[in-house]
């Protein structure tokens, strides 16, 4: 194959899937220090000035491949909506579970965790997405800010440690027992009785 | 100042100390993918050549500045040894936010864990001072690697959610409340009953 550069309309969308799922990929492996407009450049097979055509920037790139898609999002909502409140651990757990084992989730998910560690507005995203979108409809509370950030930093961490660092014996750990296991430390932050959290407060 | 060459034995302790540093807060700014040889010798005003002399190579640069200070462990330790089992969730957190406001350590965790997100190598010194030189010393056993994985799991996702990403509400809530939150949780891993993993189980 030699590099595209743009064509007509239809073309065009394939092309900016394809910087996509490079980008995607790439940050993936590499995160925002490891991956230039080049890398992504030379795994999609195109100029790098198409990619500043379609993005503007590594910034502009950087977004559209660590934003989980809307669809998944919505079904995630809906799935807890439905969960009684006292199985809303193990319904997390499952959505964890079920959203790694899908490998376009995973990769998007992958790429939003590594890019978070150095890039502040990956940081700022990733935790519209988890705390906002997704753990928001946990709770259906505005101010429960601070039970979504603590049910976070539990999967979080084990998102890391079992899919991202592949740390044993927890990475190789079957769905049915690390769900046991955690479960009920999630429903424990879902049941917690909390004060509102006061802004001014310091460490 | 003018960059140093390497000089006579005493000297060449201080340089390598201020290598040190300088790699130290490098990774823990920039992480392994952002971090190059070049960019820790402007820093520490050396030239790149006596970082090659000193540590050999990058990734030989990379051990020293994200090993935490034995004396520290051996600390932790203590304190971990001399708590009645039913406080070590208590214990846990109190050692915890100790370390992160200590600049050294903190800065310490912090290289080691946005190190980890890329390096092979820093992942599995990471899983070692986590799991084996920290944790090990909670239960006493050394089979118990599924607990200590259980731990790690909510301490680090904790700790990237409030002093390396900066989350709020978790960045500014009181140690008071999170220790409060958290705490329970580490303890019911800890009281945990648990079966042997089985190393062939698979997901």
């Amino acid at each position: 194959m030699t590099p595209y550069s743009p064509g007509p309309r239809d073309a065009r969308g394939v092309l900016a899937a394809r910087i996509l799922a490079a980008a995607r990929a790439e940050f993936a492996e590499n995160g925002a220090a490891g991956t230039t407009i080049r890398s992504v450049a030379r795994v999609a097979n195109v100029d790098p000035a198409l990619i500043y055509y379609y993005f503007g920037s590594k910034s502009g790139l950087l977004e559209a491949p660590t934003t989980p898609p809307l669809l998944w999002m919505n079904e995630v909502g809906r799935a807890w909506a439905a969960a009684p409140r006292d199985q809303l651990g193990i319904e997390l757990m499952q959505t964890l579970i079920d959203s790694w084992a899908d490998d376009e989730i995973a990769l998007t998910l992958r790429a939003a965790l590594l890019t978070a560690a150095h890039d502040p507005s990956a940081r700022i995203r990733m935790r519209t997405i988890v705390e906002g979108q997704l753990l928001g409809l946990v709770t259906g509370h505005a101010r429960e800010d601070l039970r979504r950030g603590l049910i976070a930093s539990q999967i979080l961490g084990l998102a890391l440690m079992r899919y991202v660092w592949k740390l044993e014996p927890i990475a190789s750990l079957s769905t049915d027992r690390i769900t046991a296991a955690v479960a009920p430390n999630l429903q424990y932050y879902i049941d917690l009785t909390l004060t509102p959290s006061n802004p001014e407060e310091t460490p």
